[in-house]
């Protein structure tokens, strides 16, 4: 793409009333506007990455044997009373408003109980078991705080996934290929390291959940760990009975604080016995289904990948969700430029050129800022040099490279 | 994919609140799920199609030159109060929610406004012009009535594009553009034939607005057409005055029944003048821009698609949109069809592989239900024949190919 087709201005200063650095940060460079608190919009180089963070994450969930769907964001207000999730005392996030035609209807926080409900259509008998379904979907909450930046809004797109399994023991075998799937994830994010299944608070049907905490000074949760033994706990679940379970000390956990990037949640039969999805098992007996839920915040990713890759100068993106691969930017160099950026282009590499008629000095703060990974110059200097000079965005050194080479290391 | 992955059955008979023939048949070929009134869920196929139909509209917005983003949901009261349209009395569909933080929220059933309102942050000069960028957003409108199936939602996506331009040449030199993409959209989606340019009501800036209107029974348009001429007006605005102008009698038009399922409106400068978007034009004076809004509803597609391209026995998709090109169907040939179904997923064709312990008959009327273009049988008494059993789901006729020819045939 050029930059000259990229309607996005940097701009030196994030709006006053936003404290969040992961916010200051993707306003500032462009990738998204703020709508009101808590509120964000995808601007082109925002959607670029959430595309690629949903690439990955969709991947991994095809991967474990599951099917995308889309639920609608208006839901009916007879399938939550069901549960008794409804009522506002007992979820405090709920949007609702009127309908013309009458009756109230709510905007989608969870889709635990319509895809529930959906799924009384489709499941029968045994032989229609296991379901796995995900989907990505924006959420609606009416937080009454937002100060997280994108971290935390009342309007988020998350990845929600759904599994429906005849017996414990599919519905655990799932369960684990989705914490392992969920691990993949994370590590193909660049989040790896830093990320921690986690013991959390579970509910009726089991102990603990799992949660995926990455360690973020600008995270919301605390979390002990134990790096060598691979354990982390939640502060919420931490007491002697779960330390003994899990055979550590509390000394030997370090405290961390952390941001929730996803959650897996193991139902058991509770809710579809609420929501009557019951089938007939291979007996012929009428039995509910085991229900699984796994959710991936994918704009919270977003925001926790700015705070974590960044630095003084702007954002660092991780080569696997960059916005482009490599940001071209020419300096009286106009028609080398353009030669450039077209054999990049033939050679499928994804690339922006800045073709912009603006000072170096400008030139290089907003490649800063923007955080693009191949940083590759072309100017009369480079050229008398021997061509390009290349630079990492996340390294000092700068190197020339003739233009033949350079072409030459690209993957095709 | 393999059948038994997909979670959806087919049903014998839609919900009996569901009178629209476009939403029965998409609901009992496993498509969509009814929510409510209006809403409907995007099941793994009705999700193929729509993802389809995105990816054309996608290509020939890009061909134009726009650029894609993504605006909330969540919209703030004081950008629509520039325009007056936050009024209940202006706006009559509007979904409203109070924040526990305190205020007023809408909920998105237009951009306009926010995307102006953003765009004064990013336009300053005549340098920044112009700006071309769209979207695809789910929009929420508070319909008092929702009696068409997929056509009409309170709930739907739409395609939604806007153009900023510094000067009349330019803003109308991208309107005939953008009007030419959508007709190539148009015929790519199998409806050019009966897709009209539509002379409909125009606004403060110009006398006409164009619709793109398609020939569907289950429509809610009344257009007059001259095939020859290429004229369609919307009987909104036919009166002497307009058949005067565009040099046509009354006579020599054909009533039709019509969907609108694009929109292109020139709102000149009026927009800009009222959200403040004024930019420094060329000769250092304060300018506002001229706006240009370009609408396809991308759901209602999927409907007007639904009704257009069926039978008695059920949907009969356009190959280009189609969930999957091949519908391979083995009966008493696991072996067999495991083997093809390998083959084909080789080859990148798309294919959906009937490998369900299933009466034959069952199969071939749940294929034409579902409507997938080819349709692929192997059983012992095809192989005994030479081979498969191929039929077009929209003809009669089948043929027996060899396994041979028929991977041969397959683009790459």
């Amino acid at each position: 793409m050029k930059q000259t087709n990229l309607f996005t201005k940097t701009l030196h200063d994030a709006p006053k009333d936003e404290t969040a650095r992961n916010a200051q940060l993707l306003i500032r460079a462009g990738f998204v506007h703020k709508e009101m608190a808590g509120v964000y919009d995808l601007l082109p180089l925002g959607l670029r990455v959430v595309e690629n963070i949903k690439q990955i994450v969709r991947e991994e969930m095809e991967g474990i044997g599951a099917t995308e769907l889309l639920m609608s964001s208006m839901q009916n207000k007879n399938i939550w009373t069901c549960t008794d999730r409804w009522d506002d005392k007992i979820v405090d996030v709920w949007f609702k408003s009127k309908l013309h035609a009458g009756g109230e209807v709510g905007f989608g926080w969870s889709h635990e109980e319509p895809i529930t409900h959906m799924m009384t259509n489709h499941i029968a008998s045994y032989k229609d078991l296991p379901v796995y379904v995900y989907q990505f979907q924006n959420k609606l909450r009416n937080e009454l705080r937002a100060k997280a930046g994108v971290m935390r809004g009342r309007e988020f797109l998350m990845k929600d996934m759904y599994s429906y399994s005849a017996d414990k023991e599919t519905h655990e075998k799932f369960y684990e290929a989705a914490k392992e799937a969920y691990v993949r994830v994370f590590a193909r994010l660049g989040l790896g390291s830093d990320t921690f299944v986690t013991f959390a608070n579970g509910g009726a049907f089991t102990k603990f959940s799992h949660e995926f905490q990455t360690i973020c000074s600008a995270g919301e949760d605390v979390v002990y760990i134990n790096r060598e033994k691979g354990i982390a706990i939640n502060e919420e679940v931490l007491n002697d009975e779960t330390l003994n379970e899990l055979g550590v000390t509390k000394s030997e956990l370090e405290k961390v604080v952390t941001a929730e990037v996803g959650n897996i949640f193991n139902f058991g039969t509770e809710k579809c016995e609420q929501m009557d999805l019951y089938f007939t098992n291979s007996e012929g007996e009428k039995t509910p289904a085991f229900l699984g839920s796994y959710g991936i915040g994918i704009t919270r990713l977003l925001g926790v990948i700015a705070e974590k890759f960044s630095d003084e100068n702007g954002l660092v993106w991780p080569e696997n969700i960059a916005p482009f691969s490599v940001h071209l930017i020419s300096i009286n160099a106009d028609t080398e430029g353009q030669n450039l950026y077209d054999q990049l282009q033939k050679k499928g590499v994804s690339v922006l050129w800045d073709n912009r008629d603006a000072r170096a000095g400008q030139k290089f703060a907003d490649s800063d800022l923007i955080g693009i990974p191949h940083r590759v110059v072309i100017s009369p200097k480079t050229i008398e040099q021997g061509g390009l000079e290349i630079k990492m965005r996340s390294q000092a050194e700068t190197t020339i490279v003739s233009i033949d080479d350079f072409i030459k290391s690209l993957v095709q």
